[in-house]
């Protein structure tokens, strides 16, 4: 299995690429031009030790999706539709496409604790649109700090919200949540939650603004575990 | 002081007339008919023994907010500005009046995990609006559950995002969060903020519905305490 992460020279993608292959995944991370791709998978091998262990190679984004059992897309919102159209034609017929978006106004010259609304309702929604019908669409990660999972010697706090209507895609997902010390993954219903869950990212900017912290995260509480809901989903 | 809880019949508004009863504060519930505020007062003294501890009373919602220095308003989005017509005159010139409504669309027959946008952006701006000039308006408790806050024998998990412009109104509730055994308060900022707060609460009826429990609640993490954040504010 290999899992393509398109925009992987951001700091969330970067990071996911680097925990994810520190966890024995290979990993793709895609660039919008394909040296940069080589360049970071270059970087990650050097920060992973390189040498037998970390599987990490570098592409274009098209290339990344082409190779991605689950196709993570974390790019920032201003570029997510030119992407999403660059990389639509090579998402494998079976592939998990998971997007991180979140819709933040820096996107159009506004401030990072401020949202838009996109046309179809969320970033997640977008993507869907954009893609081709089969894709799976699974929404996650936009809570979860770039930083934090940079920082490979510290598990990361926080729990991942996913949301997509494909049962078996969450848990794809989720599973690779997983790989990733102390994060847990909550099934937070349909891909339409996305319009609620997307905005969680301005929530967290505001409050590390306020109290002068970079690695806010949100945590869901209520239940001793999460992982994948007990059968009968509704 | 007194605390004017505005719709304390509702299990949210009754569940936080009780904690903060039993923590020693000065209640008075309100409700649009004042026989079922006072009803509901008697209910709750008897829960928390009566005797010489608990100070609950019953009255009109807009004879409770007359006696508030605090007002929590705890009603459904439906009803939300019918409450507030009703009430604003009698808010005083230095109360600090705390919105709690999220706006979701069971209002219109919708689903409660589906959200609606209110003209002003949020419940809590629409309240603004409601509201004289004067009022010091802060929005929070939309996730905590309100089950959990009757269920007095157990403390209450998460954290209460607390928005507004009053530095010291936020943490005028923030004093209050703090006396509900393990709730803590976070300052997410200004109150437009509650756009993106408010239908959090959506997420925890989608995550309970997935998970067939009803007490899911939100934390933040990512620091060791919250309250008043640092001096200097933005």
């Amino acid at each position: 299995m290999s899992i393509a992460v398109v925009g992987g020279t951001g700091d969330e993608g970067f990071g996911l690429a680097l925990r994810l292959a520190r966890a024995g995944e290979h990993v793709v991370i895609g660039s919008r031009i394909d040296e940069r791709g080589r360049a970071a998978a270059e970087k990650a091998r050097g920060i992973l030790g390189g040498g037998a262990g970390a599987r990490v190679d570098g592409a274009s984004n098209a290339e990344a999706t082409a190779a991605g059992d689950v196709v993570l897309v974390t790019v920032p919102f201003a570029a997510q539709a030119d992407i999403y159209r660059s990389i639509r034609d090579a998402v494998r017929r079976d592939a998990v496409v998971c997007d991180c978006t979140s819709p933040l106004a820096t996107a159009v010259g506004g401030r990072a604790w401020q949202v838009l609304r996109p046309w179809n309702g969320s970033a997640a929604e977008e993507a869907k649109a954009l893609l081709p019908p089969h894709a799976r669409v699974v929404s996650g990660f936009q809570a979860v700090s770039g930083e934090a999972l940079q920082e490979l010697e510290r598990p990361v706090e926080g729990d991942v919200l996913l949301c997509g209507a494909d049962a078996e895609a969450k848990a794809a997902v989720g599973a690779l949540v997983e790989k990733i010390p102390d994060l847990r993954w909550v099934d937070a219903g349909a891909l339409t939650m996305a319009r609620v869950i997307e905005p969680l990212t301005a929530i967290l900017v505001s409050v590390n603004r306020r109290y002068g912290i970079r690695t806010a995260g949100i945590g869901v509480t209520g239940r001793d575990g999460w992982g994948r809901p007990p059968a009968k989903e509704a």
